[in-house]
């Protein structure tokens, strides 16, 4: 069973800017720590961050995995592209968020991704990826 | 370790009625996998549904618990007396919906709670209060 | 054929306060009329009325009436709980008011309640709950 | 005892179109519904159809009804003229909707007639009629 | 130098309805004065009211007037025909309301009209159109 | 295989004035035009052109076309009752407007008529109707 | 009998600057007319312009004219202060306006001021304040 | 002379939690105060608060009191059932803030009871029961 | 202890117009108030009002008060000016209303300035500035 | 002559998802369709799909075509740079969507491109592309 | 060449008050500055400060500088009739903030002014008068 | 010291079109004149453009320089992932504008850049890069 977890823009800064808001773990330790929570499930999987919102589109229509894990970072409040993309891929997908995007910014609160994914994470920082995999692999057997 | 799980209005319907939008999964069996579910976490459970917005209020005035399960059901959107307890009380509190709200009425979208909990699980099912016990416990081990 | 007439908050001074808005049938007399009425379209009729609205929930989620007559007084703007409660039980709802709400203020105009329930009727005083029950007699006949 | 039924745009082709949203019933067969009715509670009954807004105003300048029972059809959304010829000619007036207009589309839940008639009812299909002249033979009795 | 004083719906009911809104002066007195108005001002003046739109917009289309007195009534707050036709037709022209439509309903403050008309007189009552005709002739000499 | 092109008001303007905004065909030229295209399609070609909007839906409500071109001119945004004969007539129907409606005043942007027309063409000048019927011709073969 | 012409802030530009707007005759000239068309009906004209809100406060409140023309210039849009004033003053009061303040910018189309007015004269230029003067005349008999 | 303290949901926290918004006092210790305030101006004080709002309502239906003092809590900004209370028993009703509502959140400035109170006083914490003590017994001498 | 009573725009009206909505008391009475209210809590009272939004400025600016009582008048609504002085100048303030401001008209709920309060009262007539005193006294003891 | 046909982000997974949307033609099998409707019209066709923005802006930035056919996909609601880029290169621009966007998602209604083109066909799926060839060929003949 | 530089409302409180938000610099040191400044470019420079908008009107109507500086202070969300006065006045303007009004409360973002001035800066504290005047020398040459 | 001017999406199209909003300098020639502008203040200059948002994002992710001056072209309005990389990244940021957007289209008056920089200079044409670069030497001396 496969998994895509696909980062958008600035998550590569991960850890080391405004860890005040978005914790001290490096976006490094992120991809480890990733690794070995699909170990532990029996998950295969593959990570991908880009700043480019082509380059996510891209590799979202190329993917085989069962189910994603998707912190479209800023494009969540802004990208039609990727809301497309996830609905015209058709894979379940589960919206991860670091920071609690509902206590932020009035416009960082709503999501144009979130009427696409099967569910949402949002505020329970690197633990969030942790439990997406965990729902995933449960809600999702035959992907 | 103990944690509250406060369920809202209409929620003791669960699995009887609209089972296409809340799951199959009744109320008694959601009572019976929360308590498993903290049991193989080490957590102390109690659990607490009322269709009245003051009841849930003494509740959550009176608890001890180290951290709160909270699933305001319809409140979501109107209370903000919910919201104001949530505030006042001070515990860490994660929020849980069965339905993805924000895949539903526009209206629905927007919860008067997030604003004021840790984090939210929208959308994965009575799958989410798993989530949300093994997220407290991993972050909020001193209550 | 059962019928439950529900009555929201605030209608328990019906016929003592605000005559011109509201008209001088007391909560009483409404009660008589609703009992004659009903007993003239051989419908079984029970009443109940409440401010509190965790009341009102329980005992729709309770009634075994074939169909509901609702006046929801001010929880029509205000209370999403009583509409999905509506929604859940799934049993056929007029909702009626006895003033014409869209005359009122602005915020009055609006229901939450009426994209659940069958029909509206608004503005007839207590002649509206006569229409409801020869209505709901015609229209539901299954329950 | 007088009453005026007076139906707007596209009421003619009740029971031919749309079945699902309107009923089979068809517009004659409507018509004979009304007479029958009207009979049955001892009012001299007429009624109007018409496509163009400039008819329904003639029409409604005319009538020597005692009260009114109007369908605007779609001018419910559009048309001040209506509601002004309505405020103007000063007769009660019972606004009537087969289909509830507050369960469609957000801009189909507006009337603009509501604020100057006397009361409304929406969403009990024909039986709507029926409704209006029962009630508005009780609640005006001298016109 | 000609002048078409055209007048929309529900104007014929001038006087005789709601006069402490519109006045009591009926349509047929103030086509009278307005003839008189027009003869001191050696202004050549025809008179046409309509409830239909299609009718006002036929006759707008048709005049050889120099310029045009417009009270829309109801037409004010909704007909982009109407509005068209004026700015299609391109005669000069100025508006009248008889009542002063800025202090009264909030939807009842906006002209779709006023943008393509030179100027506009309201709240003046039957004067509005004395003052409208001196200024049409002292503002548009050639037409 | 027939084809009814219908036009709203101030359509018969068309090229007497504002030509910088409309073109410069006139609306005589246009029928011509449509009965050329028309013809070299193999289409048998109607028009109709009113200033009322009720002349429009009565006769969308006779006709015996197998698709409607339809340019509502200023009612395409005001006019429900327009909108509801499309649906309910129920003939497949592409909107035209000569003018690019996108690029003009805030509210001259919305069409209450897209939303039930299988296409929208706009912009294109009288090129618009001939690409109307071509795309009718393709897409409607049965009506 | 008196009559107070009041100007706002920048009406002493009048004619100086963007002609194109607001005409080209000058702020002197204007006195000059009010005078000669107040002389030519019989009425004692005092003219005030000030750019100062407070000054034009002060003279309204010490005013002894029987009626007041009102051309509050910017204020027209910000000042509820001089709204206060008009009403808690009591004098019937026409408000003038040089260009047609409905076709200019959206923010521009609201009057603050209108509400507590008698009438509106806009879009007419100078003529404005003749045809004020004649209708306070015929209006306004009594002061 | 008598009167009802209300108070509602949370206000039981007072003093313990958050006491940089509301202040440090108890709410045993405000009852306290507001006895010995009335004892001061001659007024017998009864003290009601209450998590419930059908508590509240019910409370506010069966009093006694010549007037009320009225801090709503939460319910400021979500209960329509406890303004329609407020105005259908017709007691005068003095709101009370602690806090200064209107430098707080944009949605908590808004009270739903204000309308139908005949005075507010807000953001002077406890002080703000005994000014509305001493204003009550001022302006409402015959209750 | 210094008290500097700040009044707005037409507060010299006071009591000679619109008694219904402000009052009989006169604003030379409301003074004498003020000064013997001041007397009685030992507090040196200077008073001022203008109608001119710069001179409430510039005396705020050079007062020497220990706090100051705010009736911003029609300024409530309009003037950021005064709301930045108050801010800029420091001084502990409430804001004081004669009439309620939240049961009037839409616009005129919402005060610029009571950010920037401490308080607000409102709706209790000229009481609102014996309150004022009172609290002022209680709650800024040092200036 | 030359045409450039830009499409923008997801257009490369036509004909594989979401058939029911935007119709079963690969994006092979259109990319044919168009060259060989081109070759009828006697127009040299370029066609370009990027999931990129900024690779959609170099390319129109580099184009030497007569006229462009647009299809921005997502980026229809979302790209100020397309837009200006249009705007900025000069070329006449037809935009193209297949679905019929104004019988779609609210937010999907509205193009930021419209304003910038000189015409739009939308809804009419494949045959849209062939329409607007024709359609440059025709009113653009100058490039 | 001349130089206007106009400052509005509570400027002259600069340095003194919330020095967070404005800085140090005093405004007896502002002038200085610009006065240095202004000596290094070649500029004759004047400054005025007002806390009367009527004030800054008259002097901006009186000047014969070549353009103006222009930091209004909290008229900058208020004042049409300072905007109005730019416009009227017709010299090149360049609107000043030492703040970041866009990084401010939501309604400190919007200036009325902008829209008539040359160009604005923000955010650059006592340096963008500096900037400014070496923009205005540099762009306006010719006054 | 240095500094990097980063341009956004169709920058490089600068003097080429639309010279009337944007001037007529090219891109190649403002390249020159900040490197000159650059020297004379001792500040090395580094320049990039790019029309892809995912470029501009890794360049400034990547940067060194003491400051940042940026013309975030058309993604001043759209680009969440702009903003949260200035944010992000922590350098002090100048925004500039080549127009005065606050002058143009609605929509283009808002920039959800300015929030997160230091300072916005707009509508001063390159000379705006200028003084950007005086402003930053002066303001962030220490990077």
């Amino acid at each position: 069973m496969r998994v895509l977890i696909l980062n958008g823009p600035n998550l590569n800064l991960l850890g080391k800017r405004e860890p005040v808001v978005y914790g001290d773990t490096t976006y490094a330790e992120l991809e480890q720590l990733c690794h070995r929570w699909g170990g532990e499930l029996g998950l295969e999987v593959e990570l991908y961050q880009s700043n480019h919102e082509g380059a996510l589109l891209d590799r979202l229509h190329q993917t085989e995995a069962d189910f994603v894990v998707l912190n479209p970072g800023a494009l969540t409040h802004t990208s039609v592209a990727l809301r497309d993309a996830v609905a015209g891929v058709g894979l379940p997908t589960i919206e991860v968020h670091l920071s609690n995007i509902y206590a932020r910014e009035e416009w960082r609160r709503r999501s144009l991704l979130s009427e696409v994914c099967r569910g949402v994470i949002s505020g329970l920082g690197v633990q969030g990826y942790r439990l997406a995999l965990s729902a995933g692999k449960e809600l999702f057997p035959g992907g």
